[in-house]
Formats: structure tokens, sequence, C-alpha cells
């Protein structure tokens, strides 16, 4: 089994990576190569016997992609993007990447066919982000795509390139729209999401955190390890269950800002909770008013995907994988 | 009011140009100037006092479209496309007219917004090609696009593009989505729905005509003069009622392949529908049995669009339009 992950740089690449060689076995087969590229080279892991091949490579040049693919991986991961709030500030940018990056990708994929009998399982992190107000209460699998922000347009063309390709018979593809990555560890990066992470991870630590946006807001979150194994299952899932249509909600945990905030106060203290600073930010506070609050993701569960049911869970999961299992004295 | 018609040379491209000349205004103001371009170039109509531009033009090429609107047009009319049958016959094409000329197009407009105010009315003719079966019963305002072919793929994300290019304020865009226009005049083209309008055109004027599926299928109709009335109003639409959904599905008429050859026998005769010869095409059932065949389009209706409520009026407004008031002795 041969393996490319492109932006294996990035939060839930490296989980990813961790997991592919914590077991080295993925739909049955043994993992005898991972190939990791992001813009700027990941850090090659201890391979284990699997032979690790790190890369740097700017997938919105289209000569890049050809050469990605040389080694005929039977997995891609296309996890490479500009996240929301960068796409929103840099048009060129963010559809250079978004969009023309993942084209390029499947277009090497579609070519390298011709020559060779070649039809890679390709996994492709969308978004809930493809969704733009207003809503139903909840977001049924049938529901449209209107996205309110340029990344959300990019993943939604992404997510059509995909079906399309799968159904030409090109690669086998799946999509898989992720709820908000909640507690994501580490530095903050330009997702506008990002407070919903930084108003636990912080005060979990210790640190002040700014929450720019009313207690009241909901939204749609699962775990990094959630994350993790919905891509496993999107490499590993039959294909001929899904039909034609191949992105999938994935399932997640509805909860407002208030109902994190409480959880936090359960699991860590009233003094980590004393440490959220109200801050209110217009462009943030317009952006999270288009985003999907709550899902029906009846699909993907009937499929086997299964997340969170508690924000408890949720932060406990932090504590146990980012902070050694307990919190900081 | 100077308006570009990209596409001009096709039927549909025809019949707006002759409205447009007919009347001479355009969402209130006198029509100066209109270019009609398609890959060959229109004839030229006798402009009556409007200036008419006509210029043959490939779209697919990126350097095309800073030119079509170097007179910074008020409308632009965007039809051009590969239809249907040929997009899924030739993929490379399909994406390279379909996706990237549309792409180009609104890229041009972006940029030129950048040195001046310039934010015209983009008018986009999508298509119900961007659903795919399995259907409900009726299709809503709110049905999502999971498009089973190369073409319903590209008009998918060309709706996309328009939607976030309107949200950024780059132009000013509204995409309809039109049914099947029945009847076509003139030639078959290459679209997999050419029968829909060739099974009642031929017999019309006294020739066979081949039907590659059976009459129980059911399909989404509108006249030639419903669509261009739809692109009319498309073009002079308040778009602050839209919002951000600026892809509409427009009215019809829901029909099966039966009970149009029964208005054939009704305002025809037993004779012309017995010009109907039965000759199943895998391909186009396979095609066909993928398109939607009923609509709730509610949206656009409360939005004043409208279609015609009976098969025996379609063929009435082709004997009109088309065939000089009469049937053929």
């Amino acid at each position: 089994m041969n393996i490319l992950v492109i932006g294996a740089g990035g939060m839930v690449g490296r989980k990813l990576t961790a997991s592919l060689l914590e077991n080295c076995v993925l739909a049955g087969r043994e993992i005898g190569r991972i190939t990791l590229v992001d813009v700027a080279a990941p850090d090659a892991p201890d391979g284990k016997g699997i032979v690790i091949d790190t890369r740097a490579a700017d997938i919105a040049d289209a000569s890049v992609a050809p050469r990605l693919i040389e080694t005929r991986p039977d997995v891609i991961f296309h996890l490479a993007a500009i996240v929301s709030g960068e796409a929103e500030l840099d048009f060129d940018k963010g559809y250079a990447i978004n969009l023309d990056g993942t084209r390029h990708l499947f277009e090497a994929i579609r070519q390298a066919g011709k020559a060779e009998r070649y039809c890679p399982r390709v996994v492709f992190t969308s978004s809930i982000a493809v969704f733009g107000a207003p809503f139903p209460e909840k977001i049924g699998d049938e529901f449209f795509s209107t996205p309110r922000t340029s990344y959300g347009t990019q993943k939604a063309i992404g997510e059509l390139l995909l079906s399309d390709y799968s159904r030409c018979g090109f690669f086998d593809g799946v999509g898989i729209r992720l709820p908000t990555i909640c507690i994501r560890p580490g530095a903050p990066n330009k997702a506008a999401s990002g407070f919903f992470s930084s108003i636990l991870r912080e005060p979990l630590s210790g640190r002040e955190a700014v929450l720019p946006v009313d207690d009241s807001v909901r939204h749609w979150h699962a775990s990094p390890r959630a994350a993790v194994r919905f891509l496993r299952q999107a490499a590993e899932i039959d294909t001929a269950s899904l039909g034609a249509r191949r992105n999938l909600n994935m399932p997640g945990l509805s909860a407002t800002v208030g109902e994190q905030i409480e959880a936090l106060r359960r699991i860590a203290s009233n003094k980590a909770v004393s440490l959220i600073r109200r801050e209110p930010d217009p462009m943030i506070i317009e952006m999270v008013d288009g985003w999907a609050k709550d899902f029906d993701a009846a699909r993907a569960i009937s499929l086997g995907f299964e997340a969170e049911t508690s924000f408890d869970d949720i932060i406990r999961i932090h504590i146990e994988d980012e902070l050694g299992g307990a919190l900081p004295k």
C-alpha cells in the first residue's frame, strides 16, 4: 500500500500520518510507502520500516501534481488548502490553491490513467463551509451548497470535480465535509473558526483567549481524533455504497459557545473560564453567522462514521492527546 | 445601454437578439450597442440605429474575455456552452469552454473593476442538468446539485463562481437554470435532449423523427419564447431580492413523451404522430434517466417568471414563430 498525503504538514495531516504509522495497515493492506507533501517539507517521522518520502511542493503549480503521483499511490489524501479566513482576504491565492491545485491533482491522475491502468482512491477533505445561511434547523444530506465564502465555494467546486472524475472512472473519490475540528492543538492558524478551539485550548493551559462572537453562537464540531478516523474510513469504505453521490456530511456535535464554556467549567475550573476575554469582531461575527449550526448526518452515520456526543468528551480527548493526560498544575 | 451576448450564434442567442432589437429597451434603458459573439461570428442583423458589433471568439482562450468587455457592457448574457452530449464525449473540450471559458469571463470583469468602477449585470444560463437522480417527486428550490454529466458539473461550477464573484461585488450575477427548450427550431444539435424537440418539430413539417427513449419518460420543458423572456427578466430583476442565492430554477412544464405525442396528435394529426420512429438508444436512455423530471419552482414564480402550462401551447408557439402561423399543407 502506497499512500500520498498532500497537506501533510497541517494538524490533521500530522495526526493522520501518526495514525498510519501506528498500525501500518490501511484498507486491510500493509503500508509500504508514505509520501508526505506540503508547501514546506513536513518533518520526516520514524517510518519503522515504511519508506517515508517528504517533499515541499506548491500544488498551485500545474507541473507539481504529475510528479507527486509518479510512484502511483494507491490512496491519496488531499488535505491541502488555504483556510477560510485567508481565502477570504486573498481571493487569488484561495482560488490558486483550493481550486486550481485540486484540479491539477485530479487532472494529473486522469492523464496517468491514459497510459496505464491507474485508478487510486482519492480522499478529499471538504468542509461544512459549502453550506450558507439561511439553513433549516438541521442540515440534511440533500441540502444545497450555497457557500457564503470563497473558501466554501472552492470546496464545493472541488466536490463537484471529485464526483465527475469518479463518475468517469478516472479515480475512486470520496469527499468528506469535516465539522470544525475542535480542539485544534498548537498555534492558532488563520481560519476564522479558530476561536472555537482557542477558547478551550488556551484556558486549559492557563492562558488567555479571545472570544469574538456571542455565547449563543451554535456550531458543528468534531475532535481531531474523529477527523483522522473519518479520513481512514473514507479510504476504506466500499464506494459502491455511495453511488454517484460521493460527498458526505460527516457526523459531529452541535453545541453553542456557551455550552463549550460550561464543559470547560466542568472539566477544568471557573478560573479557566475567567481567562476567556470577550472582544466582538464584526468580520468574524458576519462570517460565522453564515455557517452551518447543526446537521442530520444520517447517510454518513449509516455508513459507520461516528463523532463525539458531548463537549466534555472533546475536551478530555484534548487532555489525553495533547496535554499528557492531565491539566497543567 | 451596452449589451454583450456571448453565445449569440445559438438558437437562444439569436432569439434573444431579435427580441432586444424588437423593442430596443432593456431594464428601462434604451439600447445603444449590442456585441454578438460566438465561436463563428454571428450574422449581423439590421440594428435599426443600434450599433451592432459581431465577433468570432473562442472563450476558452484566456486572452479573449478582456477584449470582449473592452466597451464595458452594462449587461452580459453568457449563453456560450458545449452542449451536454458533446461535453460527455469530449471531456477536455467541455471543461475548456464551459468551465474555463466562464471563469475567464468572470475574471476579466473582476480585473476590469480594479482600475475603474465596473460592475455589470451578468446573466448566466445554467441548466437543470446540475441535478442528478435520484430525485424527489418535485425538485424544490433547496435541492442539492449532484450532476451526473460533465456538462451538469461544469454548469454547477459556473453557478458557484457566479455567486462568489457576485458576493464579492465583482459583478451583479443571476444564474437561470433553463428547462429543456422545446420546440427547438432548426437542425438538431448534439444535445442529448434534442429528441424532445425533434419528435414534434420534424412531424409538424412532414418529416420522420427518431424517439430514442420510452413514452413514459417525464421531463421539464419551456418554449424558446419563455427562455428569451427569462433572460430579459434576469437582466432586469432587482438582485437585492435574491440575497446570496443567485441561481434560480426557472418555471416550466412537466410532461411525459407520451403527453407530448398526444398534444401533437391534437394540434396536428395521427399522420404526424405516425412519423415518430421508435429506436431506443442505450446511451441516451441512461443519460436521460439521470435528469430531472419535475420541479416546484416557487422562488422564480414568486419573482415573476412564468412558463407555459400545456404542451398544446408549446406546439402552437412553434407554429406561430417558426412555421408562419400554420402547418404546412
